[in-house]
């Protein structure tokens, strides 16, 4: 039987093992929390990310071992052989070096580094363990960039989208298509895939760029913004994407069923998909009742306890009218 | 949190579990085996059947119970309330009562009896704890027919046909297409989704009259053969079935999930169905890099240790060609 370890027990790992029973996969995940909800699909080892004891009890008899968030200690995932390896973590743990990372491959981003560099108004964020627009402010006059932190041209983006894409350990490649998004307050609300006149090819061309230099093994996402018809990349996540979940209900395999192939050196599935309307659920769970009874919908919770701004679960809607979309997020915003 | 209390913790549970997760359910599974493989998607409880203190724990603070085999003893199922009733596991665990069963509701089936109301060819099956043709035997002079035992008139059957459907607390219902099936040494190996010129109506017709006449709630499959264009009901199955393993993947609801919602009182998800066809993996697993290489296929490993005569897994098959089909059951073949 394989054992499939995983640094992280959210809701990420639990649907990466809720993908992996089927293929006859165990899984062992290792957590802060004792309630992770992923510890429901499998073993849960409750420790430190830094905990070396704890560590060495989720890799023992592991066949692989990966993570579902990328602020993983660097020298934690080196320490047990992480796959994706430890240079995309470096990179996406720190908006610098992520940044630098796409303009040494050519890829456009906004201007970044000093205010001097990027102009004013200016997101000023912190370089590393930010995530749901958490430690980012905006300075629309002269201020104060610490070491810790850089600061980014504020674009007045048209729309943004993302590509997510998995690489096996021979270098092949497969893309989902590209996803537009709607955040508030910096969470994620909604993933339409594919957009309306995705730019696909160009978006597959940046994600493919970042895979090949970081000979990265599994899924890796980007997010992107569209400003005048032009990709600028935002950033990146080493890891399986909330912009892509609607792929367990709307594609030929999902992200999570090809992150786990690619990490055990299994053949990649095909990224085709359907018309998918993704709504997440922020804070609380609407009753279920009424999340089933809208048409053609998948409802995930996470199992999760409720809490402002937190992700509790998601619905997918496959080729949905307007109008259940419409009332799709009504449901989600009013248990808010 | 709901938590649903299963008896059984075999495939049929795990796979209710599964379908489960993503609905935020909890589950609980009663099962002598301290392996059954149900165990990796709840909590399980060990003990036999009809230990009265394991049911008790199996049932304690659940919401609902429910059973994925029709041997449960009845006094079991009774005693923790279990859904569905009691009614359908007296009829469905035993041969005699089951025929007596369509007989009164008007749904043909093959002459059954003694010897002298069958004819001779006859099988004679044990009338209870017989599955996947175990106890069965056939007689082709005449012979000892036990208490024990019926004779049924061996049918010489055009095709095998399912049917399955699910009944909710309202007494609404639901069916998903009638499926093909060929079985060999008395195991379901292939089923086929729909099965061409499918007599929908007529094995709706006959499955609704079972599911009103037992006030069912769940689902419920009855085997069919059609013989000169005509259905026999051969037996029913008061949960969900193996024939109806393809909705996982092919169906815009499956029989998992809709067992849940209508043991659980939320309102029934289309039954709506792809073409499928699902070839049963029994004995061992083929190499998994060679089913996942099938194109379209959906693999569902059940973590069982291989031995022979067991199911272990099976392959959906989306859409197929004859050729993945044939590949599909050649694979189940080498393995076994």
């Amino acid at each position: 039987m394989t054992l499939v370890a995983c640094i992280g027990g959210g809701q990420l790992g639990r649907m990466l093992g809720l993908a992996g029973l089927p293929l006859g996969l165990r899984f062992r995940f290792l957590d802060p929390s004792p309630d992770a909800c992923a510890g429901e699909v499998g073993e849960l080892v409750v420790g430190e990310y830094d905990d070396v004891d704890a560590l060495v009890r989720l890799a023992d008899g592991a066949d692989v071992v990966t993570y579902e968030f990328e602020n993983v200690p660097v020298e934690a995932a080196i320490g047990v052989g992480a796959v994706p390896g430890s240079r995309a973590l470096e990179q996406g743990q720190d908006r610098l070096r992520e940044k630098e990372l796409f303009r040494s491959l050519g890829i456009p981003t906004a201007r970044f580094g000093t205010l001097a560099e990027t102009g004013l108004p200016a997101l000023v964020k912190s370089r590393r363990l930010g995530y749901d627009g958490k430690g980012q402010r905006r300075l629309d006059v002269a201020g104060a960039v610490d070491d810790g932190e850089i600061a980014e041209e504020l674009v007045a983006f048209d729309r943004e989208l993302s590509i997510v894409g998995v690489r096996d350990g021979t270098g092949e490649t497969r893309f989902w298509p590209v996803g537009e998004n709607v955040h508030r307050d910096g969470i994620l609300r909604v993933t339409r895939s594919p957009a309306v006149d995705a730019p696909q090819a160009e978006a597959e061309a940046i994600c493919t760029a970042l895979l090949d230099a970081l000979d990265y093994v599994g899924v890796l996402a980007v997010e992107l913004f569209e400003v005048g018809g032009r990709l600028l990349a935002n950033e990146l996540a080493p890891r399986v994407h909330n912009t892509a979940h609607w792929t367990i209900d709307g594609a030929a395999t999902s992200q999570f069923e090809n992150h786990l192939r690619a990490i055990l050196g299994l053949a990649l599935g095909s990224t085709a998909g359907a018309r998918c309307v993704m709504v997440n659920l922020i804070g609380s769970v609407p009753p279920i009742g009424e999340l089933l009874a809208l048409p053609d919908a998948r409802v995930h919770l996470y199992g999760k306890a409720p809490r402002p701004g937190r992700k509790v679960g998601h619905v997918t809607l496959l080729d949905p009218t307007d109008e259940t979309v419409d009332r799709a997020v009504a449901l989600a915003t009013a248990a808010l």
